[in-house]
């Protein structure tokens, strides 16, 4: 199997570093995003809505979407268990991954696209909005600060998917001015990040 | 254990179609979102997102987000399992699932909220986004159709949260005036809603 992706962009990111977590070997095919690779005929035949990365099995079977090729792989290879093990803890998992994802790494990726024009030749930039997802961003750092206030990561002291989502979207939210290592308003998402970058998996 | 909602808004309809499905009978406590009763000092405390629907167990622990609260329910009540049966059958669901949030759900609550100004004293609405939005989700309409005239549900022959997570996005954009039964262009997605509208559960 190979998966297809962009080393630049954070969500094949997060794929590497569930991946390496769970120490499982892959094949990585590189899509030259900028010059279009994702969007060719045969490219968009495998893959409908142009993201990446997306997974090819042996058997030529195409998942797309990030968490969902993540899924595939806590189920045929559940150790360590990244998506929690208990009903609660897969809930809580759930939870916190989600946030993360639509109050962080969403609106960081729409700042970046609808303020720079970067996908302008595929996409339709509305700075307003961009500018807007920005605040919301930098807003929401100080939730993640006051929550991880009184827990080690994002779900109590258990390590999973969630704090990957949202070690890739803060190193991602620097391409949008936002240095969390340059500002002390945020001591405890610091401290967590400065944990996380201690992980093997993250250099990946 | 009970969940906050509100009866009229497109997320809490996810959560009681599927726990309709799995028969589970549930408390519903009704919020007000336009008098503001998500966002009193009480309800943040309990849920900081202010987002309904979501869940309060017996020993006061709370759960947020909607696809949270219904994977609590699977792993609780595995029967009947709607999140997927096998490892590619739950990475299938999960990418159908996001799909159909980010493509269809997302961009047509955008469009509802930023050109109505619906939650004008709460967001920054910005009506050319709320437009991009309107005409993305209708662009998204003719790739679920394609997939849908090969496929009784979005993973095959496999019902799943996938179908409720359409079905009620689907529902929802006649608050933008997207309504699939009256344009010829989508008879696939149109045999597939109206199979849909006949599970007792869709009427929950």
């Amino acid at each position: 199997m190979k998966i297809y992706e962009s080393r630049q962009a954070p969500n094949p990111r997060r794929v590497r570093i569930f991946l390496a977590e769970k120490q499982i070997d892959m094949t990585y095919v590189q899509l030259d995003l900028a010059a279009g690779e994702n969007l060719t005929p045969e490219m968009r035949k495998k893959n409908p809505t142009t993201k990446i990365p997306f997974l090819e099995l042996d058997d030529g079977t195409f998942i797309g979407e990030t968490v969902a090729i993540c899924r595939y792989f806590e189920e045929i290879q559940p150790e360590p268990p990244l998506f929690g093990r208990t009903p609660l803890e897969k809930a809580q998992v759930e939870m916190w991954a989600r946030r993360v994802e639509f109050h962080m790494m969403m609106p960081v990726g729409m700042c970046f696209q609808h303020t720079t024009g970067y996908f302008k030749d595929r996409m339709t930039p509305v700075p307003s909005w961009g500018e807007v997802c920005g605040d919301n961003a930098k807003q929401y750092l100080i939730e993640l600060n006051d929550h991880l206030a009184s827990n080690p990561y994002l779900v109590d002291n258990y390590f999973s998917i969630a704090d990957i989502n949202l070690f890739c979207a803060i190193d991602f939210a620097k391409v949008i001015n936002i240095r969390i290592d340059k500002d002390e308003s945020f001591p405890h998402l610091l401290r967590w990040y400065k944990n996380m970058k201690q992980r093997p998996s993250v250099s990946v």
